[in-house]
Order: C-alpha cells, then sequence, then structure tokens
C-alpha cells in the first residue's frame, strides 16, 4: 500500500463556485447521530459484510481469477456497488481507526485491483466471458457507469480519509477509460456517474472528469438512449434536465442525476443548470415530497407521481431516494447557501432515511410507507420491494450499503464554512475544526431544542458563527456568554458576527412545541388528516400504542395536539395525547349522502412514537396521518 | 366445414347445479347496449383486426407452416389469446348473420387446424423450433393453459353460435392432451382455464373436463408452482382458495380464478367452493372495489390492494379485471339467484368496464383510473400499463380483444331463467325468447328508468316474470296493463306470478334522482369527497365542463347534487350542477395547523359526464370524486 500525504482534515474538499464549502473538520461526539454512527458500525457494517459474502458480490469479483469461472450470483449487473458503497462507508470508519473490517477492507481492493481489466473497464457482471452481453452494449440497463460511480466515491473516500491511494487508481484508470470512450456520446441509464466523476475532479484536479459529467448532464434528453418498453421519464431523458418541468420518473435516479448535475454547477459556475435545479427543487418541495421528506409516490417503475400524488399506505419513497434528496439538498445549500435546503435534509435525515433501518441496525426497509393498514400481508409486490416490514436483504440490495456509508459520513454534513465563517448545518454533539476555529456542541437534539456551543479555539478578529434556524421553529432565543443576543434573523439564519475567545458560550434555544400539519387541498390523499410533528422528528401512531381504538378510527383534532405531552421513552420522545374514537364504521364502502354519522362519544389515549421508529414491534398497524374532524372545510378548532 | 345443427337458441348452455339458469334467447334490439354491439361490429372489430394483422398475432402461426420459421413478434407467450378472444367475439357476430369477418375467421380457424401439433398441443410462442423454453417447461409464466382457455372459449361460442365445431375439434385435442398431463399434479399460472373446462365440459358432455377443472381449483395454494421472485399471492397461490382470507394479487388471475371456481360449482355441487366464493365477494364488494366496479389497485403486479386502499388517480382497474368480475358476478347469481350480484354486475358493465373503449370504439384504456391530474404526463409507466389516455393498441393487448368479446355476447346477460319464470337481469331494448314465452322490452334504461316489457307469446298457465330491482332504486313502482301491482320487493326481486296473455304490458318505473356518494371512513384516498351517480352509472367531471374553476378546487355539498338537473348532450344524459369554488389554494403543502383557511365566495356551474365517456376530448384534469365540504366527521348538509 503507497501512502499519501494522510490530510488531517480529509472529507469534503473545496468545491469552486459555491456560496459555502463543505467542512471536514467535525466529528460527531454523542447523540442520536453519535448512536446511530455506533450501530452502523457495530452491528449494520458486519451484518452488511455477512449479506454481501453469502449473497456472493464477492465471489462475483474473486472467481473471475479462475480458469473457467463460476456463474455470476444475483439478478442484476450493478451488484459490484454494494461493495463499493459498504467500501466508501470502510473508509471513513477505517479513517477514524476502527479497524473491525479492516481485512474486508483490504480483501475487496486487492480483488479489484486484480480483477480489473487492462483497458480499466470493471463490472464483475459483464466480465464474465459468459455474460449474455458485453461491456457497453446495453447503456439503458448496463449500471457501468453508474458502477463506474459508486468505484469513484469509495476511492475518493478512501484517499481523503486513510491516505489510502489504491482504490483512487482502480477508479481513474476505469474514469479514463469512460473519458475515451464516452467522449462524443452515450449516457448511463442510472445517473450517478456524474457526482462520482466531479468528485474525481476535486480529488485529482483532472479537468476531463469535469467535462465528461458535465457532458453526461447535457446529453441526457437528447434522444441518445435507446428506452425499450419504459417511458423516456423513467430515466430523466425525455427532455434536457434544463427543460424538465418537475421531477419525474424513477425517484432514485432523478435524485441523483439532480444532485451531479449540482456538482457540475459547482464547478463550472453554469448558472442555467442551477437556476433548472432551484426550480425543480422548490417544486418538489411544494408538490412532490412526502412529510417525511421521501421522494417516489409510485411503486410501479419506483417512480415521482404527479403533484400532490401522494398516498401513505403506498408510499414507495425509496431509502436511496432518501439518500439522494440529501445528496442533492446538501449541493444546493453549498451551491447557494440557502437554510431551505437543510430544512429538507433534516427532515429526510430524521425521518425518510432513518426509518429504512430497524432499531438494532440489521433489518432494512426498501419502500417507506406512511401508513400500514390492518390486515397488510407480510409481502405484497414484487421481492425487490413493497415489503411491509424491514428484511435483512433483498435481491436488489442497494438500501443497505446506500445506509451503511451515509451514516458512516454524517459529520460531513454538521457544518460548512465560507471566508471568516462558520455555518452549523446540524445540531448534534459534535467537535468542530477549521484552521481558524474549534467548537464544541453539546445539544440533546433531535429531542430537544436547546444547543450549547464553546469556542476552544477562535482566531484574531471577528469571525462570523452562523446558527441554522429550522423553518419549523418559532421564536428561538441567542445568548452569549448568557447575554441575549440581539442578532436578526435572516432567512433561516442568525449570524453572530464578533472576536471570540477561547470558553465563549453560545446557547441557541429552539422551541419544540408538538405540532400539527394538514395538506395542500390538492392531495388527496391526506384530506381531513393531519400528521404530528415536533422539532424536525415526524411522528405516528402504531397500534400497539392505542389500545382503546383501532389507529384508522382515531380523530385527531387540533386542540387535542396542542395538550398533547412528551414523555421519555427508551432513549426518544414520544407524544400522549388524548383523541377521540369514531363508533365503529358502519360496512357499506359507498353510501349514499347525506350520512346520518353518530358524532363520537369516546375519548381514548394513544401514544405517537418517532416515524423512524416504527415497525420494531412486529406486523401492526400504523398512521401517520390520522383522521381529525373538518368543519365547513376548514378544520375544528 | 362440417356442420352441426345449429340451435337457433345457441348461447349460454344449462348449468346443473344453480338456482338460476342462462338464457340464450335474448337479442339487444335497440339503446345503448345496442350501440356498443354496432361500433363493436363495424369500428373495433375491424380495427382489432388490424393490428392483430400488423402486430403479427395470425404471423406468429402462419410461419409456423414455414421450414424455416421468422421469429415469433411480440414479447409474451399468450398472444395467440389475443386471436382466440376476437373468434369468440367473431362468432356470435358471425352467428348472428354479419359475415364481415368471415375470412378473417376461417384464416385464423384454418392456421389453427394446421399449427396443431400432433398430440394437440398449440401455442406459437412454444412451438417455435428457435424457443428459448419447450412447451410446458415454464408453467408459471407460460400462460400455456390459459390460452388452451381462451382457446375452448372461442371453439364453444364458434359450436354454439354459428354450429361451427372446428375449433371445437381443436380445442378438445388440446383439452385432452392437458387432460392427460395434468392428471395428477401442475397448474397454470394464470387462472382461465378452470372456467374454460366446465363450458367445454357443458358443451361436449365429457366430464374429464369437469374433473381437470376442479383439480386445477384444489391444486392452487398447495405448493405446486415455482413463484420466482414473486409473492404467492400474485397468483393466488399462496393458500388454497378456501382459505383465502381476502381477494388478493393479481386481479385478473384473481377473478378469472373465482369466476372457474363458481363454474365448477355450478357443475358440482360442491358447497364449500361456493361458501368461500361468497364470502370473498361479499368481503371485496364491501372493502374491496371502486365506486365504478373496477378490481386492482395497484400497478405494481397489477394487483388487488388491502382493505379500504383504493387511491384514486392510480387506480389501476384493468379491463380485463372488470371483465373477469363481471364474469364472476354472473356465474354466483346464476348459483344463487341473488340479485345483489347482478347490481356489481351492472355497475361494472356500465363503468369500470365500458370506460375502457373510446367513444370512436378504436382506441383503449388498459388501467382505468379515477382522477386524471392537471399535469399528468402522456405517459406514465410501462408501456403496458399506466396510460392516462386511451391508445390504439399495447404491447400486452389482452384488453381490446376482450372488449370485442365481451361486447359481442352482451345479451347472454339480459335474462336468466328457472323452472316456471324468467328473470330480467338487465333492462335494454331486448326481444327475450324461451321455450315458453316470449317478451319485448322496451326502455331508455341507463338514462332512464322506465321500462316496458310486452309479452308477446305466453305459456298456459301462471308463470313468473321476475324483475330486478337496482340496489340504488329507490320506491319503483310495477303496473300490469295499467294497474299498480302490489307485488313485494324482496331480496333486489319483484315477482309477477300469473297467467299471462299476449299484448300484457309491465311497466316499471326506476326512479334516477342524482344521487351523491360517500366513502368508507377507512378509505382515505377519497376522504372528504363525493361521488355523483345517477341510475347504473357513475358521473364525473372534466375540466372541459368546469370552465369556472379548477376541478380540484370545486366544493360540492350534498345540496348542490339534491339541486343537479340533468340535460341530454348528444345521446348521453349529463348533470349540471352549481357548486363552491374553493379560492386558489396557499402553496404550502404541509401548513402548519390551525389553518385559517378562507371559505369559498364563488359559486361555480360545472358539468358532470358520466365516466364511461370521459377521456374522449383530449387530455384535460377529471375527477369521479369531488371535493365536499365537511362538518364535524359529517358532511355538511
Amino acid at each position: 500500500m503507497t501512502s499519501k500525504q494522510v490530510r488531517p482534515l480529509a472529507g469534503a474538499v473545496r468545491t469552486s463556485k459555491g456560496a459555502v464549502r463543505p467542512l471536514s473538520g467535525a466529528r460527531i461526539t454523542g447523540g442520536l447521530l453519535h448512536d446511530w454512527q455506533r450501530r452502523n458500525r457495530r452491528a449494520t457494517i458486519p451484518h452488511t459484510i455477512e449479506q454481501l459474502r453469502a449473497a456472493g458480490n464477492v465471489a462475483n469479483l474473486s472467481r473471475l481469477l479462475e480458469d473457467a469461472p463460476a456463474p455470476y450470483r444475483g439478478r442484476y449487473p450493478f451488484l459490484d456497488t454494494d461493495l463499493y458503497k459498504t467500501l466508501e462507508g470502510l473508509a471513513y470508519e477505517l479513517g477514524d481507526g476502527d479497524t473491525s473490517a479492516r481485512e474486508f477492507f483490504d480483501e475487496v481492493v486487492g480483488l479489484l485491483e486484480r480483477v480489473q481489466a487492462g483497458d480499466g473497464y470493471l463490472n464483475s457482471f459483464f466480465q464474465d466471458p459468459a455474460a449474455a452481453k458485453k461491456p457497453w452494449e446495453d447503456l439503458t440497463w448496463g449500471h457501468e457507469l453508474y458502477n463506474l460511480g459508486h468505484l469513484i466515491q469509495a476511492a475518493v473516500a478512501a484517499n481523503r480519509r486513510m491516505g489510502d491511494d489504491r482504490l483512487l487508481r482502480v477508479a481513474t484508470r476505469f474514469a479514463d477509460l469512460a473519458v475515451e470512450r464516452f467522449a462524443e456520446r452515450g449516457i448511463c441509464g442510472h445517473p450517478e456517474v456524474e457526482m462520482a466523476l466531479v468528485e474525481l475532479f476535486r480529488e485529482t484536479g483532472e479537468r476531463r472528469y469535469l467535462t465528461l459529467a458535465a457532458a453526461f448532464v447535457d446529453r441526457r434528453g437528447t434522444g441518445q438512449m435507446e428506452h425499450s418498453i419504459f417511458p423516456g421519464e423513467y430515466f430523466q431523458d425525455h427532455v434536457p434536465l434544463r427543460e424538465l418541468p418537475s421531477v419525474t420518473g424513477h425517484a432514485v435516479r432523478m435524485a441523483y442525476l439532480a444532485a451531479g448535475a449540482a456538482d457540475v454547477f459547482l464547478e463550472t459556475g453554469d448558472r442555467s443548470l442551477f437556476e433548472a435545479l432551484e426550480r425543480l427543487w422548490d417544486d418538489m418541495v411544494a408538490t412532490k415530497l412526502y412529510v417525511t421528506g421521501g421522494l417516489g409516490s409510485r411503486h410501479s417503475d419506483e417512480a415521482i407521481g404527479d403533484r400532490y400524488e401522494l398516498p401513505s399506505e403506498r408510499a414507495y419513497s425509496e431509502t436511496c431516494a432518501a439518500i439522494g434528496v440529501m445528496q442533492w439538498a446538501w449541493r444546493m445549500f453549498l451551491a447557494g447557501g440557502d437554510a431551505k435546503y437543510l430544512d429538507v435534509f433534516e427532515r429526510v435525515l430524521y425521518n425518510a432515511y432513518a426509518v429504512g433501518l430497524s432499531a438494532d441496525g440489521t433489518a432494512f426497509f426498501y419502500d417507506n410507507p406512511l401508513q400500514r393498514r390492518p390486515d397488510h400481508a407480510q409481502r405484497s409486490g414484487a421481492e425487490a420491494g413493497g415489503e411491509a416490514l424491514r428484511r435483512a436483504w433483498f435481491t436488489c440490495p442497494c438500501c443497505p450499503p446506500n445506509i451503511v456509508r451515509w451514516m458512516a459520513q454524517l459529520a460531513d454534513y454538521v457544518a460548512a464554512e465560507r471566508d471568516g465563517a462558520v455555518l452549523i448545518a446540524a445540531y448534534t454533539p459534535a467537535t468542530i475544526r477549521t484552521a481558524e476555529l474549534e467548537l464544541a456542541m453539546e445539544t440533546a437534539y433531535p429531542w430537544d431544542g436547546d444547543v450549547r456551543i464553546v469556542v476552544e479555539r477562535a482566531p484574531d478578529g471577528p469571525y462570523g458563527l452562523v446558527l441554522r434556524v429550522p423553518g419549523w421553529a418559532g421564536n428561538v432565543t441567542v445568548t452569549v456568554n448568557g447575554e441575549p443576543c440581539q442578532a436578526p434573523r435572516s432567512g433561516g439564519w442568525i449570524t453572530l458576527h464578533r472576536a471570540w475567545s477561547p470558553g465563549d458560550e453560545v446557547r441557541l434555544t429552539l422551541p419544540m412545541p408538538v405540532r400539527a400539519h394538514g395538506s395542500h387541498p390538492h392531495l388527496d390523499a391526506t384530506r381531513g388528516a393531519l400528521s404530528l410533528a415536533r422539532g424536525p422528528l415526524v411522528y405516528c401512531v402504531e397500534q400497539h400504542d392505542s389500545p382503546q381504538a383501532p389507529v384508522d378510527d382515531l380523530l385527531v383534532g387540533a386542540h387535542d395536539v396542542v395538550n398533547a405531552h412528551t414523555e421519555r421513552r427508551d432513549a426518544a420522545v414520544v407524544l400522549r395525547l388524548e383523541a377521540d374514537a369514531a363508533p365503529p364504521p358502519a360496512a357499506e364502502l359507498y353510501p349514499e349522502l347525506p350520512l346520518h354519522e353518530a358524532l363520537p362519544e369516546t375519548r381514548v389515549a394513544a401514544t405517537f412514537v418517532p416515524y423512524f421508529l416504527w415497525g420494531n414491534r412486529g406486523p401492526q398497524a400504523m398512521r401517520v396521518w390520522v383522521r381529525t374532524p373538518w368543519t365547513n372545510g376548514k378544520k375544528a378548532s
């Protein structure tokens, strides 16, 4: 292993054209996110490695070193990426000093080095002499550039976090092959390589990778791909990205493409791209995101739906799409410094993303519904999706390794910087270190909205400490060394610009009342219902916690929410409230109106738990959106 | 061509164990159903034949007579059934004397006779020497018995309606092969052959076909099929039918299986089957049917959903499933004589089924949504489904030929008989002839509820004329020769039992006020909305007919429905009403409650059209379920 200079602040690297830059010197030191990272290290990673070995992902590589390779195992040509994403996560772990998975890491890296073809090509599905198709014959479904993309992301992580450039050399050889082959035309059916090529440019300084990334974005929607029986929208290939009216098609493809395009903007400054992405983003947030931050309304084609098409029971909201939305959000934030992107990032992190993993870290959701009906079968739909409760692995196991790598890199998203200022993007116990500043943050967030930041080291002269005020927060208070601070709240930020001394203490208080949210009148699926939230967390009710009435018969009024109180349950905050229970409904499916419905007569108690914690107590009904009484188009007070 | 005695009353044949028997001596003589049949003859059949030729369905057969057959055209191994269903419809047309498609009929029958293998096997996909799989190697997906089923149904129709037994000889040879091969085990991945084998038993008297049909039903759910990555429910193969708690899985498979099982009961008298089917039927009607009668809530796997999972915008409601539900309903009616099955039959016929065909008869819906959003793309999802507006043909073209055959045989469902009585199942201009009785029915149904039945020929002695009272009908009146009749209404029937004379006139009046229907409180997708109906027709509003407000902003109260008035538009009855228009909504997707929504200030006019007529004026928004104001869990009066 050759070593490069380990850069102590290895992590996210400087971007060129954004308003803010990533900050790699953050470490998560406690709290929920730290628990998640520890669970990742102790449970999810070992589980994932075990599954990868059992499923044959490693064998898919090693067999190619034999004279007569055994057949490829698994249905899909992108299974190498399960290894790449795992390596990416391991790069963070190993870079932080945890050597548990060293052996696996070295074994796989060694195999990749040996399996890689002479021209740089790498894909254990297509390198099989018995493969039905040859390399590059099926750009629509082959996922070969998608594979390259995840390889690059792992390679960059290993180089930055470990100072280990073996993967980087493998990845650049493959990337150089792609640069040559795709100089003039061609795109991959599944976006991903765009993001990765920009990172490769950042890591190596070699502009050809950025050029290729930009070309891949620009070529989409210009008729270069064969769609077979799928519509062009599925691949976001029916119109050029800049002309796309709304996010559409396969959700993960859309999110990865948008993140990649944002990365291209961050290095080229092509504002036409950024403006299109802003438009797409705003439209998505206004019309196509679940309250949990999930993206993807359709099991069929794993696709984004029409505006306001957001059914709860059949929300697809793939875990990989949640990660894609966070990747896109972060890049948009870097581009413009706008806190609104971090509001969505946070919403996804604590809800649509976090729900994808079981409490013990070894089972996963692929699709993430917002409702489970009492009669829901344990399995409903093709094995790769449609699962009611979490599973240990999948035939298409893209989500688990994605969780592995995302959990490992959470510290990359705690803070950002610009000249003369540090921006706190996420509240969590953490240390934040830049060349100029060192901070220690303490908080019980997301359970509590008090945040305490102590300056451990400060530069000479004034410096900005910029605190994010989440969109859900009402009146916040800030004190510095106990003194109330009059810094104005502007665009989701409070900026404290002053000369700092070691020991200076900033306290931010974000009130966290229990909130009720309704939905847009065109969102048919959740009409006449409300969802509860507190801080960044969306809550839900499981049948376990509604012993006196079926969750489908709870009628929660806005006043019931006002009167809800919080309680600790294990490490979480749950919400206890009283609600009406609708009488058992008449059986008729489509009764003629007017009805003479009995008014509810019973008051019942129910406990709402964080949505991300649901489904850990066996199959039972669950609702995020609970029925609420109405009056004349307004919710009853 | 050998000829058998043409049975002038050829059509549906006597069943053994049912409470009532099919009546084949009905002819539709006018009105909407006659218009449909004429359109079928003049437009849909020629269009279908043209498409079948262009798509290669005929060539798939003829090429097998060459030494080096050209490749099979099309994606699926069941494309012969598109021919079979067309032949089935043509058998009715030719039997009625319309010779337009004689040439096509004879050509295809001739090809089938020549292509059929020596052992009786017939399937142009698998008989191809270049086929990737051999006959019977893939029972799960091969559809070979499904093909046999549709072949049998065409053969029986040709024998009964035309006195032409050529297809019957082809079908019985293939059926005999199946009897031998599947004597002990094995089932088809797609039910259909069960219904057909029972018909073949009825037609030939050969009990082995009934035995095999019963065996196929009994074997399902006992572990005989390989599911690959699909769950057993998809195939209704996860539990035996008698133990199935609720209709589930692929909707068309479910409906065909249930219809076949009902047919088995109708000949074996096995009540355990009928009781299970009654339970499944009642549960389906109470929890899983769309207001239009459509079955199938999920694009993914074309499947039935959970109870009350009935989204409007993504209703799958496949046209073939509508036909399957009608087939099941009719057999359940024959079994028990219960009018409730005909209520559903009628609901499906005039809504979920009829909507599948364009006004001009040459374009089709595969899936049938109950809502179209303003931003809905012309194509959303894999080509075989998810189409916004009707298409001329499909890669999986199972629905159009199914419409062709169903339209041609509508007269089979006008009436039924039992000893000493005729039951009028459907109201339409028609003549009904049995050995004992001849009736002439006149009506403008479904536009009007007045029905006039004249006795043209009567037996000696008392005879029962049994009139169906649809479930939606309020107070009906019956007169005989002008005199009000006091016959009680019992279980959806009014029975007039008397001695009849030629010239006797019965008048039935079914009032048809405009109705508003709500939905069960657990049906989240339609909460806070109502749907309009009149007689058997479900209505909808298209944006064209709501010029003053987006259809998504109409607020229709129950009183608005009471005040609606009817109007003729072309040949249809439309509903004109006034409603509130909600003010343009605030943009936020999940606004925090309580809201301070403005009350609607505008009254607008809108016209509702029959659902089955929507989508004939180009892409536009449409709603079956329109928003309605609420009060405290009750609809506002």
